[in-house]
């Protein structure tokens, strides 16, 4: 027969079984603290109408889309968690209670150009919390005290969550007179990292004809540096020319004393007047948050404040704050940097039976014994040489394998060996699962992400 | 702004938070067992190449897939998770170790005519073992006792594996000379429960021109009921006849056998020989898993034994036994029955604080006692009126409320409320751990599904 070439999708990940592994892990410390800080989960289907993921239309987005045709039905693969939510919200407001408080990991799609580290198919992992009619400046700043608690549960130590706040930079292009253009400025602005400040007042200048005494004031503003308190106080100086910046200094400055009440170190976040999301979504708070040793890669957890989660589908005023990681671009991206810790098994179980051929029933107590201690227990079924049966707990890198012969099964014993020393042990069977239990938790003590 | 009414498609799943929360257990429960018997989670993409995922081609699932273009390239949704999984072993199969134990809990995509339980987007859990050349007959007993566990997890108690195996039926059909009507014949068969007898006598008759002696002889053969040593006895009198179909009996006698070993109730398996699976694929052991209390909702987990994973991808012999719960359709089913267990908490949080404004930092010292507990705490952000805070906690069904005062805070204890029974308690922030976490194990205690 003809064999097809298999292949997977260019742009679309497939881990093999190790990192998944590793991936597991993360998705687990993720589940985890979502629901530690209350959030339910949520799961909304992949596919919706295109005239409702569309309903605000235009962009980027929609030219990166899957959209096609079944039966009569135009329908399309959802490019982000935020409008399914904006329209379960809508859909199903009478039955929910505000505020309400979403976890959501899952896949999207976006049909980019393929290129290294850029994925069609990825992972966001997405809180967020729905107020009804209004939601407590409180909010902004658990938000990221929730990412802090995640990122430090996955190992990372150095990365900054970098705040700011929407209308301190509307207000102030206001000030200016600029509150036309914010729009472009802002997003030019947002490159300042990329390309620097004098490609930004060149584009100011020259596309978006800004006069040169404002771009210059442009950046100066954005230019203010220092810790929070100074960032802070340079801002004071401001203060009174825009009540729209007032009101966004009033909630910075909320949010960053909150900030330390919630617990997070003066060093892993940052007030950052230079953040503002490319989004026109966002009317509060940004966030952006980045690894301090690879600033190439830009942020791996972005979100804010915004006034009306689901205008397109509801009158109701829907005011949220949320926060996405990108999961597989991050892992992606840890994985580059070798920042995996490699000393964490990836094997799919922990200890490999070898029992006796014909009654199975020994070994089958044995691994319940086990499994009931939940060690992850594998009975080989193979008829295959000793040699090739230790081969394959090594391969796969199984820490324990457990004999169960004749004798040992007589004498009510096990034999168990330790994969990394060597060492074998005979003890009663719910003797190893004490000694794997230990063992297991030493080997396990690391955290997924490993920084150098 | 004119509004688009929000909706989701017909035939998708989309949960409000509590039965999601159901959902999620019922997730948990098969992600842990999966694991703990040595199964390594995949991960595959949703979106495959049309040509590969439609390498076998043909038949019902052609005219149900979901396909399209993007830019030149003839993309699909995955209809399974085993065409995937057959690809992923043929494009991996040298860094695999064999036998390669996987499971995948994945959306699947099937068009299929909208109606009342049947989903066009649905999760299976499946699990498979894939050998490199040959494969022990013991994985096919194995495989229904990890199902047993996880059904018995889950709470289910009557429930049937029914098991069959293909080579007795292709055996037994090649004793009459049906050979190359066989795969007509059993899928009519299959219809056994659905049809009755007659109208399966009149159509293998009519429809395929069996003689009426040969019709009155299946029907007599796939009529043979009885203890699974009654079954078996009965089948012994065929033996010699065919080589097939003495094969068939004696892997089918040894997984009877090996199915007791590996503790799976006799109540919970029979030999049944009308199992046959339509499909082609399965070649030895077939599964079928029924309700005793709802036959007519049919099979709510199938597989089988397959000689040959990947025959449309590689050269490869990798033979393989797996199965696959059809988890959204049972959830469904479960739901419609009402054999959701009620008396499991769904609610996003085990306990909501209710800070003092101001200074949060001992409402969030106490969160984090609490999460360092493992127990799920929002902080209530609002400023709302007392009995707006309480009726929250009530109309979440969370169980637990603690109320964070100035006295309380200077007194250095705080005052929890078990919203169930009204009773309210001063403890020290440890001690009200302690309570709440008692008091979770014993909310938490039972299983999700609750049979009447």
């Amino acid at each position: 027969m003809e064999k097809l070439k298999p292949r997977t999708l260019s742009g679309f990940m497939e881990l093999l079984p190790a990192p998944q592994q590793q991936m597991e892990r993360m998705m687990e410390i993720l589940r985890k603290n979502y629901a530690l800080f209350g959030f339910t989960p949520l799961d909304t289907p992949v596919i919706e109408s295109a005239e409702v993921l569309l309903a605000k239309g235009g962009g980027e987005t929609e030219k990166q889309i899957y959209r096609f045709q079944k039966g009569d039905s135009d329908l399309a693969l959802r490019f982000d968690l935020t409008v399914p939510l904006a329209k379960y919200v809508a859909l199903h407001y009478n039955e929910l209670s505000f505020p309400f408080r979403r976890f959501q990991i899952g896949k999207v799609y976006r049909g980019e150009r393929a290129q290294r580290g850029r994925f069609r198919e990825f992972y966001q992992a997405d809180i967020d919390v729905i107020g009804d009619g209004k939601l407590d400046i409180v909010n902004d700043a658990e938000i990221p005290s929730i990412i802090y608690r995640t990122f430090r549960d996955f190992g990372l130590k150095r990365f900054q969550i970098r705040v700011n706040n929407r209308k301190i930079l509307n207000g102030f292009y206001a000030m200016l007179g600029l509150t036309e253009k914010s729009g472009d400025i802002m997003r030019t602005v947002d490159k300042l990292d990329k390309i620097g400040p004098e490609k930004v007042k060149l584009i100011l200048v020259e596309d978006f004809a800004v006069a040169e005494s404002d771009a210059d004031e442009i950046l100066r503003f954005i230019a203010i540096k220092g810790t929070n308190e100074e960032v802070l106080a340079s801002l004071e100086g401001y203060r009174g020319r825009s009540e729209m910046f007032d009101r966004g200094l009033d909630e910075l400055t909320t949010v960053t004393k909150y900030l330390a009440d919630f617990g997070v170190p003066a060093e892993n976040f940052a007030v950052d007047l230079t953040i503002a999301r490319g989004l026109d979504y966002y009317t509060g708070t940004v966030y952006e948050t980045t690894l301090l040793d690879h600033p190439e890669i830009g942020s791996v957890c972005s979100g804010g404040r915004y006034d009306n989660l689901a205008e397109y589908y509801t009158d109701k005023q829907l005011p949220g704050v949320g926060i996405s990681i990108g999961l597989t671009r991050l892992f992606y991206v840890l994985g580059e940097q070798g920042l995996l810790n490699p000393a964490l098994p990836t094997a799919p179980a922990d200890v490999l039976i070898l029992p006796m051929s014909g009654d199975l029933a020994p070994a089958v107590a044995l691994a319940t014994t086990l499994r009931d201690a939940g060690i992850r227990t594998q009975l080989y079924n193979e008829q295959k040489k000793f040699k090739q049966k230790i081969g394959y707990a090594d391969k796969l890198g199984i820490p324990y394998v457990v004999f169960l012969g004749e004798d040992e099964i007589k004498a009510g014993v096990v034999s168990c060996k330790d994969m990394a020393t060597g060492a074998q042990q005979t003890l009663s069977p719910a003797d190893v699962a004490a000694y794997i239990r230990a063992g297991l938790v030493e080997k396990n003590a690391g955290s997924v992400i490993l920084e150098k």
